[in-house]
């Protein structure tokens, strides 16, 4: 069983609630990855679900969650032929730490449903061997935490912040696999869609990027192999900026889709191109 | 008053709760738009609220709405001094019709927070007068429902579907106004986000694409004037579509921004390029 395994795990208590273990090999400054956090969410709607995909899953994130037992609440609001909804609640100390809401259904071969089928274009990215570790970005600190779990290995158009070169873009590229050999699934896809470095370190902002909500959309049961993503933003303003992401499997295929709203880089931000430390994945999430 | 505001009205009823009306102004085929659903929970969640913008809103649609009287109950999950997150929730006959999460903040200036800024390029419209009311594909009907209340004009460039002609690729660009003269705001914008026609219609699949999910962001406060929005999607695949909307206001700022998960064309839908009958954005909401 591999440690992203173990950390989402789920313990039923009866009535829709569920133990869990937020896990500090995933955690960095005391708070878990959201990822994280929301992969053991949906195993616990999944659990009692008449669906098998986490079609749309929406969160906001609303305190730190800390490497502490948690409890998961799920509520049915609706159980349809087509879909079904229900409310999941992190809940640490009695408080709600992460509020989601999921809609689960089926997703069927693209050759279904009258075999309607039409796909953007999947990201360029260059040769594996050519792309940087975000371990590389952590500066003198021991490898560490999310690195230590994760293998991101960015495009370097899009890595430049962390040599002091920010390419003045609000976009990532790159490639994302766990350390341990496991395939992907829904799980790994919630972890996916909010592995990349902030959109924003690409403007020479790197620091503390909380994300304040966060949906995702599953497209497809994804193919083994390691997983490509691309980031970006459309708007930095006031102090708030989206990103989304679009992951895409090794067969070629549109597998999730999110986006979120964060908060630009607040406290620690630094507007030079130092590299971020500790590593940035893991910090983004937080209080507000 | 117009019709929007009378339509999208509350009347606090005490401890979170609000009664409100769905306005069949806004309904066709018995169902009534959900955005306009939206504008009035976030009437009731700004009602409470301690920061004045809705940041992030995110909505998972669970049965038709009907013209009839409804209760909106408003839960505060957080109060925090940056945002502050509150669920929303429109009950009719007892049972939960529309779930939502609402995460409020303040839209600061661009000139706040340090003055980072940076924004992608917005849609490119032919002028307004060469651009494709919607009322012209409602067919023979007598021209009623949200196509009476609200103005949008196509780009021709995605209007095909409207003449037997669709454009091949799903995508919409237009301008969206009340017919009524009334300034955009953050109640506007919820109904904006989701006033095109289905993106599905330019790959010439015309029929009821009932909306799962919708999360919107509003990103400043919209000038006066008309707006311009354009949606596109990803993957259509399996049943399944994702549709994201840009708004942009008259001083050429990106307001708001959605992305949505519908299911493709049920039921009646058509492969052919006829044109839609009822008129086509209310006829997105239903049961799944």
């Amino acid at each position: 069983m591999t440690a992203f395994d173990q950390a989402t795990a789920i313990w039923p208590a009866g009535e829709g609630r569920y133990e869990v273990m937020p896990d500090d090999r995933f955690a960095i400054a005391g708070a878990v990855n959201g990822g994280v956090l929301l992969a053991s969410m949906l195993r616990a709607v999944l659990d009692s679900s008449p669906h098998p995909d986490p079609i749309a899953t929406s969160a906001h994130f609303l305190r730190a969650p800390r490497p502490e037992p948690a409890q998961v609440e799920v509520a049915w609001l609706k159980h349809g032929k087509v879909t079904a909804t229900a409310r999941a609640t992190l809940i640490q100390d009695g408080r709600p730490v992460l509020e989601s809401t999921v809609t689960t259904g089926a997703l069927s071969e693209p050759a279904d449903a009258g075999g309607l089928s039409w796909t953007g274009e999947p990201p360029r990215l260059p040769p594996i061997e050519e792309c940087h570790g975000i371990e590389d970005a952590a500066g003198p600190r021991p490898f560490s935490g999310f690195a230590k779990q994760v293998d991101v290995r960015l495009d370097p158009a899009t890595s430049g912040w962390a040599r002091g070169e920010p390419a003045g873009t609000p976009e990532m590229r790159g490639y994302f696999q766990l350390r341990e050999d496991r395939d992907p699934d829904a799980y790994l896809l919630a972890l996916a869609v909010d592995s990349m470095p902030p959109v924003v370190f690409g403007l020479a902002v790197v620091g503390w990027s909380p994300t304040v909500e966060l949906t995702w959309y599953m497209r497809a049961r994804p193919a083994p192999g390691v997983l490509r993503i691309a980031t970006r933003s459309r708007l930095v303003s006031g102090g708030w900026f989206d990103e989304e992401a679009e992951v895409w499997d090794s067969a070629g295929r549109l597998v999730a889709q999110s986006r979120q709203m964060a908060l630009v880089g607040r406290g620690s931000a630094s507007r030079g191109g130092d590299p971020p430390n500790p590593p940035i994945a893991a910090s983004r999430r937080g209080v507000t």
